[in-house]
């Protein structure tokens, strides 16, 4: 599936969607969906109610796993694979499936999600040390893996490679250097930036940032680490065996969702692929940090090179006030610009399909309400 | 949601789709998604990229619950939840979560899928006891619970009230009669015709037969039971309870599905609710089994009954003239009548969606089979 009209998106629309997810899509992907759903309306046999088992589902999950096997540079020894439960149940099924030499994993915690990994292992029995936190700092930089980090003494180290809610990222230069293997949580910058999937034993993401919409998860999963496991006490449809054996058809898959993934990917590689979006969104970050930064009534928490690309976090240092420029962002049709409850401030999200005429209409904003409310 | 167009989809089409699922949906549902995707099509607000925190989103899925609640009577004592994963998982979560009292669950096995549910409660670490079983007559009858069933021995009693595959229902006046708990997979009849809910003690469905697009998964659980457990060693995604805490949102849910669900349930609703789709539903049946049963080409295995309403499986009793007849009704629009592969033979399902129009259809393709081939 092939889009052609590629730059209608960047024209000005009257408003934006800086949610950190569920967020914005490609839009000639959502006017794909809405046209084929128009042209088998009446037919019985639309993309929703077509069987998993039928020829057309079997080329389109494939066609996607294809894809982005070439988007991503996959070697053939990874499994590429489509799970349902988001990255919270990635959580359970990696230590589930891949610690089980040691039964023991090391958590580099950058971040809410990095931390709720290190639980959910816990919580299926598992050993977690988070060998390194940022936690006490409000996780406004990522922590470092201590010099006497010994990776023979776990089964795998995890990262979050973007912290969707504190805005900071370990990029391809700057992740952690291990020996052992290496499991990543990309939900949030999956696609957005380069990374050489051969310095991960596992990457995982859910889809509704950068992949598609909610309701489907992609695992990629080296196949001979997996095979040296010996998992034990785990039901079928929580081992990735069993989605490599059935091409991730063990039982119905998220037809729907794979489909519109599908399109996603295909729209990735129209745009260029990742480089291109990567430059894209360099561009987009850099112009929005660039404004942030020169101003003195607005604050970046994380600095440097640790800066996302797909989450700009900031504030103006006063809650109050943050709550309420969100709010009359949110009258002028910039949607979602607060930040997680978790932190407040602001949080722009930046992902793939966000059109740089967002940020310009963001900055736009943000000089309008540093004038009216500088004192 | 009120769909004013309902009788529309009874015009004859020039295909029906007869898959057991993901199925038919209602016409006017699938219109609703394509008004509503051009609708907001250049927003990028569209459902497909709405947070779950959203203040819609949190009106449609409690409106899913309100409805379902409505439609099926569910006493306020159970809870509505909406899960990722489909049947297979439930057939995990359903003995991790609730057999830990005697760790052993007892199983009707009246077909594929409750055979698997027995496999994968094992697959847990819980017993699973066959207790009565009718795969060595290749499921064509509802195996009876023994007169000497005792449900103190076991957590609970297992059963598929529809056998997708096989063609056999447990009607609520054919269910077994324990005095332990009853759960039920009514993946394939949910809606379709009663079931006293208070007669179970949990409830589970995938949604892709009769409830929307694959992707979601509906369990009803009796809230007493599940505080009753020791649950341990169970991460907090495969535990009722983080969705009975967050009301279905503990990680991200699959938004799209939740709406097209909701839509589901109101076109249900306005349908006349279960009671008006249940005579539809022995109506369409009917016309088929009676048609089947004055014929003597066709036979159909299950009897009386016993017989399902949403899944008509029959055969010629020659499996390389079913393939060919299969083959013919593809050509000339009547869609996946081939029967599972683990049984051949032909199945039509007729879920609540599918217009007596199909069966209509299928009759006179199946006369005229009956009249070319017949020896």
């Amino acid at each position: 599936m092939l889009f052609l009209l590629v730059k209608k998106e960047e024209k000005t629309l009257s408003s934006y969607n800086f949610s950190a997810g569920p967020g914005v899509l490609p839009s000639p992907v959502i006017k794909q969906i809405r046209e084929d759903l128009e042209k088998e309306e009446n037919s019985h046999y639309s993309i929703l109610e077509i069987s998993h088992r039928s020829a057309r589902f079997d080329e389109i999950i494939h066609h996607a796993e294809d894809r982005l096997r070439q988007l991503m540079d996959i070697p053939d020894d990874y499994a590429v694979l489509f799970i349902q439960g988001g990255g919270s149940l990635q959580f359970e099924m990696l230590p589930l499936n891949l610690a089980n030499h040691k039964n023991k994993i090391a958590v580099l915690d950058s971040g809410n999600f990095a931390n709720k990994a290190a639980k959910a292992a816990q919580a299926v029995g598992k050993e977690a040390t988070i060998v390194a936190s940022s936690k006490q700092d409000r996780y406004r930089y990522l922590p470092e893996l201590p010099a006497d980090f010994d990776a023979a003494d776990y089964d795998y180290l995890h990262i979050t490679t973007n912290n969707t809610i504190e805005g900071s990222t370990y990029h391809q230069d700057n992740l952690p250097k291990t020996t052992g293997h290496l499991v990543a949580d990309m939900s949030s910058n999956i696609l957005a930036e380069p990374y050489n999937v051969s310095d991960f034993s596992a990457i995982f993401a859910g889809a509704q940032k950068n992949l598609g919409p909610a309701g489907v998860t992609l695992a990629i999963v080296k196949k001979d680490w997996l095979a040296e496991q010996k998992i034990e006490g785990v039901g079928p449809m929580m081992r990735y065996q069993s989605y490599i054996d059935k091409d991730s058809m063990y039982n119905t898959p998220p037809v729907f969702s794979i489909y519109a993934l599908s399109l996603v990917l295909d729209w990735v590689f129209e745009q260029g692929g990742v480089k291109q979006l990567y430059l894209n969104n360099q561009k987009k970050a850099k112009r929005l940090y660039d404004y942030l930064d020169q101003s003195d009534f607005y604050q970046v928490p994380v600095s440097g090179e640790e800066r996302s690309l797909t989450n700009v976090v900031f504030t103006t240092g006063d809650s109050d006030l943050d709550k309420k420029i969100s709010l009359q962002a949110d009258q002028e049709g910039l949607h979602n610009l607060a930040g997680h409850r978790s932190v407040g401030g602001f949080r722009a999200s930046l992902y793939n399909a966000q059109p740089m005429a967002a940020v310009e209409a963001l900055i736009t904003f943000l000089e309008k309400a540093e004038k009216e409310h500088k004192s």
